[in-house]
C-alpha cells in the first residue's frame, strides 16, 4: 500500500489515529469551546485543540515565555531510506528540534509535524516514522498537536516545536565574558563515528562499540533535563547544543558575545567508544599511518550531530555548576577551554602546546564537500 | 551567484539582513535577557529573541491562547518555478497559513520560516522569495521569527505560523447545529481559474479580468479581518477557511459537528471574472459546448485555494452578522445553503429544483489524477 493508493484523507486519519493511540495528541471534542482530550483519554489540559482544525490551539503557562524551532530531514541529504530505519528518522527529527529547547533551558512541550512524501513511498514507512517520532515524544513529553501533508519528490520530514520557559532561565547564545569557561557535556564524537560506519568507511567486525556509535546517530538524546538543570544554577551565561560540530557551534557562541577562546585540546571528552573504533580502523587499514585518536579528536572537534551541550560559566561558579550537574542528572561536564577578549572572534586550539588557530569546520549546508 | 557559492552561513546573514530592512524582524540584543530590538528600530516587545539563537524566545498575551499551524509549498506540486515568481511563492507560503489563523478568529503574529533550496538554485531567487513574504508579512503585521535551511532537490517554503486569540473569541471547525445557515464570504473560483490561465488551459487576449484571476491565485489574500469580526459577533457556530475547494472543506465542516448540508447552488457566489473569462473561452473553444457558467460554478465549487471563510451561523443571527461583516470590512458574504441533521455527513447540492448527492471534489494530495 503506497501513499498515494491511500490518498491524503485517509493517510491523515491513520496518522492521528496513530497519534492519539500513542496518547501524544488530542483531539477535538464535540462541542465548541471545551477541552480537548488525550488518545488515551487523560485530559492534556495544554491542548484546547490539537490535530483536526485549521490550527492548534494551545494554553500556555502565565508569564513563561513561547520558545519556538524548526529543523528537518531531507531525504538523501541528511539520511537514506537504505540505511536509516522509518521509525529511527522519525525519532531524529523531533530530537533535533527538542536539543534547541534544551539549549534555552526550555521544555519542549507541543510539535507541528510537516510531511512531505513521494506518492510511490510505502505507507508502512510513514507508519514507522511515527512510531520512532512518538517514542521521542514520550520520553520528551511532546505532544503532537498539528502538521501537514503534502507530495515531493523525496522525504521531508519538517518539524516546528513549541517549548516553554520561564523568563529568569532563559538562557541564550550570548552571554559569555572574557574569562568565563567553556563547558561541554557528555563525550564527543560517536554520532559522526556511527555516520561513518554506516556510510562503510569504518567497516569493522560486530561489536557493542559500534552499536553505541551507530544508536547514538540514529537515536540522539537531547539534554533536556541537562539543559534545565543548567539554566536552573542561574551561573550558565551562554549556552548552544553541538548539532554543527564542537567548532562550529563553538564559534556561533564566540560570534555571539564578540569573544574568542582558547580550546584546550587534551581536555575535549573524545568518546572512549570513537577513540577504539578508530584506533581498530587505523590497525587494519592498508597504509593507514594515521593515529585512531587523532582521527577520533577530529570527529570530536568537529563531527556535529552530538547534540551535546556546550556553555559558558564564571570560573568562580565552575565547580558547583558542574557538581550540581552530575548529581541531578548523572551526566557529567568537562571544562575545555576560556572565553577571551579579542575584538574579532577566534578559535585557538592548543594540541599539548602546539597551538594552532582554525576556522570552524563543522557541517554546513550547500557545501558540496559536506555532506 | 548560487545557494551553493554562498553556503549555509552566509545565506543565512542574508536572509537575517533583509528580514530586519524590511522591519519584520527582531534580533538578539548584545545582553543577554534584554529585549529584542526591530530591525528599524522599534521596539517590539512580543518577541524576546528573533533569528539568531536555537529557538524564538516569544512573549505572549496573558490569557490569549496560543494557534499554531504549518503548511507547505513545494516545487512542482504547488508552483511552478517557470511560471510563479519568487515573491509570489514567498507571499503565498505566508499568506495559506494566515487563512488558517483567521478561520479561528485569530491574530498571526510570529512566523518560522523553513526553506528547502537546490544548491543551484541562485540566490536572487531566494532573495525574492523573501521580499514576497515579508510583503505579507507586513500586511499581517508577522514577525519573522526564526527558521531553518537546508538543501533539497526541489524548493520548498514550509512556513510555521504563530498566531493568538482570546479564549471566547475561538472558533472552531465543530459546532454548528441542525438549521444553521451556511455563508460564505466574497466570491469563489477565482484562483483556479487564474491557475488555468498559468497552466494555458484558458489562453486568451489581454484583459484585466484576467490579471484579477492571476493575481488571486498568486497572491491570496487572507480574510484576516473577516475572520476577527465574525468571531467576534459572538454568533459565528464554527468556521473553515477555503483551500483545498468549497465542497471539500464544506465536507469538513460537516464531519466535525455529525452534520450534512444542503447547498444552493444558484446562490454560490461563481466570481463575476471567472464567469466572464470561461464564458470567453467556451465561445471560443473549437467543440466547446460547455457553457461559460456552469464551468464557473465547477471552479466556485471544488476550484480551491480562494482562502475564502464559510461559516455556519444561526438562521435568527445570519442578518446582523452578515451586515455587520459588510460594514466592518467591506466584505460582503453570502448565505449559500443549511445544515441538516444527517448521521452521516452528506453534501446536497439543490441545482434549481435538479438535486444531486456530491462527493467532496476538491483538490487533496497524492492522488495522481489532480494536481
Amino acid at each position: 500500500m503506497r501513499v498515494s493508493d491511500l490518498g491524503e484523507l485517509v493517510l491523515l486519519e491513520r496518522i492521528t489515529a496513530r497519534v492519539a493511540r500513542a496518547g501524544r495528541g488530542a483531539r477535538a471534542g464535540t462541542h465548541p469551546r471545551d477541552e480537548a482530550v488525550a488518545g488515551d483519554g487523560r485530559q492534556r489540559c495544554d491542548v484546547v485543540l490539537g490535530i483536526g482544525d485549521d490550527t492548534a490551539a494551545l494554553r500556555w503557562t502565565p508569564g513563561a515565555l513561547v520558545l519556538a524551532t524548526t529543523d528537518a530531514l531531507v531525504e538523501d541529504v541528511h539520511f537514506r531510506r537504505a540505511t536509516s530505519a522509518a521509525a529511527d528518522t522519525g525519532w531524529k527529527a523531533l530530537a533535533i528540534n527538542a536539543s534547541d529547547i534544551a539549549a534555552m533551558g526550555g521544555v519542549p512541550k507541543h510539535a507541528i509535524v510537516s510531511l512531505m512524501l513521494p506518492g510511490d513511498l510505502e505507507a508502512a514507512w510513514v507508519d514507522g516514522l511515527y512510531d520512532g517520532l512518538l517514542e521521542m515524544a514520550g520520553e520528551a513529553d511532546v505532544a503532537v498537536v498539528g502538521g501537514n501533508l503534502a507530495q515531493a519528490p523525496v522525504v521531508v520530514v519538517d518539524v516546528a516545536l513549541l517549548g516553554e520557559v520561564a523568563p529568569e532561565l532563559l538562557v541564550r547564545r550570548v552571554g559569555a565574558r572574557p574569562g568565563d569557561l567553556l563547558a561541554v557535556t557528555g563525550t564527543l564524537g560517536r554520532a559522526a563515528a556511527g555516520l561513518a560506519v554506516l556510510e562503510g568507511l569504518g567497516d569493522t567486525p560486530d561489536d557493542p562499540a559500534l552499536d553505541r556509535l551507530l544508536a547514538a546517530q540514529r537515536r540522539p538524546r537531547p539534554r533536556l533535563r541537562e539543559g534545565r538543570a543548567l539554566a536552573e544554577t542561574g551561573a550558565v551565561r551562554a549556552m548552544i547544543d553541538i548539532s554543527d560540530g564542537l567548532l562550529l557551534d563553538l564559534w556561533r557562541l564566540c560570534e555571539a558575545s564578540g569573544l574568542s577562546v582558547r580550546l584546550d585540546a587534551g581536555r575535549v571528552p573524545a568518546d572512549p567508544d570513537v577513540v577504539a573504533v578508530m584506533a581498530a580502523a587505523a590497525a587494519v587499514a592498508p597504509g593507514g599511518t594515521r593515529a585512531g585518536s587523532s582521527h577520533a579528536l577530529d570527529l570530536a572537534l568537529a563531527g556535529g550531530e552530538d547534540y551535546e551541550l556546550l556553555f559558558a560559566v564564571a570560573p568562580e561558579d565552575a565547580d558547583r555548576v558542574l557538581r550540581g550537574l552530575v548529581e541531578e542528572t548523572g551526566t557529567p561536564a568537562t571544562v575545555v577551554g576560556e572565553f577571551t577578549g579579542h575584538g574579532t572572534s577566534r578559535i585557538v586550539v592548543d594540541e599539548g602546546g602546539l597551538v594552532r588557530q582554525l576556522d570552524p569546520g563543522g557541517w554546513t549546508h550547500f557545501k558540496e564537500d559536506l555532506r
